[in-house]
């Protein structure tokens, strides 16, 4: 099985923490594709960066599809990832539903650990748009600038380790997800240390991407996430043309 | 007051009926700029078109921002509109946004109507996202493909008036929103024909922008609609980082 | 354009308040007509002070309706509104609403300013009755008695300052409504120190009338907003007999 | 014990058919005392009949407080009940909400049969004011005109067992709630005939009734049914002044 | 009446307490009958105890079904309710369902106490079961250890005071459930020192059930709580097996 | 990996549908046990037949707990799987919260096809206690009698693709669900004929539970899936007591 995991930031530092995890949890026969997007910025925090985001993941992705079993796309609020179900037909998933189905799975409540403040709003947005307010317990972040996204795990140990306790503690949450692909890994170093599962999203992602592709449940030529219909386009690079030329109509 | 007003799909015949809604619904001292998106499709049903286009729309916007006061984007499931009240320190209103507020001033549930059966997933997400799930008693939609996207009220002119009128009779929707950019205008046709108020999104987002540049209510710089902080980017166009860089950090 | 507003209240202090801003809100066209419940309570707290200030104003406005183009009902919960809506064919606003609107249009969650804590009880069912739930974020209030009802807005000058404050700061909030009649202004007075919008619900309501006046979206005959079908009644002053006879059946 | 029973429309044929069910309904040593609103409507089908049908009770009830130890409130929807339950120490209990925790108590979701169209959007905001939205299977109603309110079940007894078996073999509700004064008494002639357990409300909020007077649970001088904080009033009736002039402050 | 109240836990010391309360609600002319589970838990506080003691609870009242007018299930969460209310044609009431009822009855929100902190997750569900969510001010608890579940009142009487203080006074609770059969008959004790009704949950349940037992809705034949339908089974007791073979089918 | 599969239902019939698809979908390494319960009916559609269903599943897995390394419980409805979650320190994964969780990264709604009318209002809880209601497009299900519960699926072969195309077709279902072990399988023979993805609770069960022993999160020692508290018990199993002896306190 062939994965196509993207990282929707231009950090390269992230890629390589993401890939790491991606490997550590990919089934043996499971061939890991890592690609970086190629504009964009730093982390993504924002309405804004995703929107941006998403428009570079759909590029990478376009010109990649006929390679890749499925995709994966790491960065958590997962930019883009509604639109390319659509677009494409394999399986796409992204890391905050991924990690929102593994909390589920084992629990009744999560909460969210996040390495900004700014970024909290959008990842309740991010839940909602699952449907899944009923079950957040919480969204706890850092609250300091970050020195260097590529370090984020090490620089916040003692104080990512203490959001998810206070999480379990105070918050009810019978499960914690620890998000955003800076944080990719950390769930490994913490499960021994919380008194609650701790779960990853890239690893999540790359699981039930591998379980989409075996469940093999026939592709969508119905309902909202079939191919869009074909029509009138201008202006669109040749890969995005072709993606939408595919389109049923 | 300067508005600008944008056609986040390619259709300039679409255009045309968005900029002579906006025209008749301005106040006397509002002028009108209107622009259409430069690449894109021809009319957004899917969340995949609705992503392009918010890129083209934030490329639109950001060059003209500084000559404007207020912006509106025309096409039903406000594509780009979240980033953009980020990103700029304007009001930015959409047309669904828009509409959805007339409606509520006006009844307790309302009836969408729209011009394709696969539009209305994606309007009742926009519906969510906006919160108002509860009140919204119905979406319906013409069935037939659409032979020219800019005489669709033409067209379809019997039907949409039956849509409307089944929303209203059988629906309990206490008020009716004309959904879609090529419906603009459509419901002062339509008002005097059916038994409960008609909204439309362009003129709607034409007197609320004006309401929000009247009011002034002061621009966000904190909460999650101030500027995305800044952060290192790389590869974005002159102006999309131009905007970046005026975040706050 | 002629606009009645409506205070609920009796007091004469806050009628001032609520017509100086009404005034500083209105387009140049529009002319203000200020009344000023005949009896009832100082300021509504309670479901049973709404109550009776819904009668009292249903009699207001059934005597001015034909002199008038829409009708603002100026007290935080809209006492009386619902019922307004279906009785007259003109437009009808209340303070709650419009402030929410307008609280929606400039972000994604709010929060809600108020002078007593007994109020807020009835604030957040305004809300919900609203269907706007999810998107509230708080709602703060003074906690001390008020000494008078006209001044509240100086006596507790930096106490209302820093609940809005917190509510930006704390409780996530994209906006901040400030609510209630007494406070009508002072949104104004307070935007330029806060870092996120800040509505007002009189200068909202009186921008909101203006538009639906200029939409023009037709008088509901259907629906729940109808006029009260027609049928025997007693006992009733004559100015609601009148509005009752107009009902169809 | 002694309760007070108020029709808050003004149709005497209605009364007696409360009286009766009511009296059925209580227990050995319970004394009914039934009361009809002096002005009014027939019968209530809207927003504003309602609160005009509030006012009427409030004055009603306020004068006679002091001789009963509870009070029921005998038409659907309620009106003025939440504001009653603030100024009184005295239970208060609507025909509604009794009838929805009865039905509660029998299944997982219930319909409401209702007396005419129109008046279905009021009883869906009194199911939500109730928080019960998600128990509503449906509201189905008559169609026609009503030749005479006192005569409802008998006229229509066909029509509304069948809307009884729609809604428990169509729309799955496991009760259902015959709904409105004029068909009180309904549901014992009913039973046999119908799958699914019937509700009606007049018993209901008898027993309910009867059933907090015994519990005693003790009045509330805190949260949001305490009585309304003293203040300056106006122009009110003695009786209703006085019931304001007990609140504390 | 016969009453058939039911201890699903195993500790005598609290059925006594539970009797107590019962016979203090009861009418004069209601007889109660207390049992206790024969295997089981001292108290429940999981969701894993709360099935076991279902099992528990359906074959005791399964034996004494045919002598009895009503079932009283007495443990918070209402072990096996819900199931009950198919398998039986009498009323079955749980002491969850009661006490929300009585609350829905006395305020718009209410808050829980509780006996520990594990229990309030469950209680949380119980309520969302009930699809009261919306009208829960908070749940809060005991945090100790219980010394002994028969003499909790006594041990925390201070403590337990202070919740439903802190839940009037923090939590915008309207009204307090005191919650678990461990805590029978406090409601009594504390209504005095608290500005906010008490409800207790045996009290309620027996009135409840009282209540249901003179409405005498008729009993389902179809919907989701008719009798399950007759089809094979195997290893049953004979009373259980009996139960389902009265199923429709 | 060694995989337990429960069958709750007494069928040995249906747990050779249930053997058979989850040794299709699981991985090369991974060992599939199957048991059946030993008393209980045939297939369950009622929640008191889950009760005594999860009674059953309970003691079946207690006994076999340490051989394993997660458990798959086949019924759709999930019976006993919360309170396991509790019991055991492995994994355990439900059928019905199996094929959510397939279904919500396929797509943004999903419609369940059922074997029984009777069964649909029990899977609506299941899907509300997974907070999933908003996801809920629509349930369908067989009308007819079962003749056999092993051969449903050759029996109405052509009607459960018909319920499955409806879904798709009229309820704006993205992906559809064949709920029910007597099921099972069913999927694979349907997705060429469906136009959208169609999910398979075993092999969900299946995937997702060796997802969760892959990603090791962690057993939980606190929050509400924590074992429950130590504390006196009679009456119980050996089995059952073991477990609860683990227990923490």
């Amino acid at each position: 099985m062939r994965l196509l995991v993207v990282n929707p930031n231009i950090s390269e530092s992230v890629s390589r923490l993401i890939a790491e995890e991606a490997r550590r949890a990919a089934s043996p026969g499971t061939e890991i594709t890592m690609v970086t997007a190629p504009y964009g910025v730093a982390y993504i925090e924002t309405r804004f960066e995703a929107q941006i985001a998403a428009q570079a993941v759909a590029e990478l992705v376009a010109e990649r599809r006929h390679a890749h079993d499925a995709v994966v796309v790491a960065a958590f609020g997962d930019p883009g990832v509604p639109g390319l179900k659509e677009a494409l037909d394999i399986p796409v998933v992204g890391m905050t539903e991924a990690a929102l189905v593994s909390a589920c799975l084992l629990g009744q409540r999560f909460s969210i650990v996040a390495i900004s403040r700014r970024i909290t709003a959008w990842y309740r947005e991010c839940v909602a748009y699952n449907g899944l307010l009923g079950r957040l317990a919480s969204i706890r972040s850092l609250r300091q600038p970050l020195a260097s996204i590529g370090s984020v795990q090490a620089d916040h140990a003692r104080q990512l380790r203490e959001l998810c306790l206070m999480a379990a503690e105070e918050d009810g949450a019978d499960v914690v997800i620890v998000a955003g692909a800076p944080l990719a890994g950390l769930a490994r170093a913490l499960k021994g240390e919380l008194p609650v599962p701790v779960v990853d999203g890239v690893s999540s992602a790359v699981c039930h991407a591998e379980t989409l592709v075996r469940l093999d449940p026939g592709a969508a030529r119905a309902g909202s996430f079939a191919p869009p219909p074909r029509k009138p386009h201008a202006g669109l690079s040749p890969t995005l043309a072709a993606l939408l030329e595919r389109g049923h109509g």
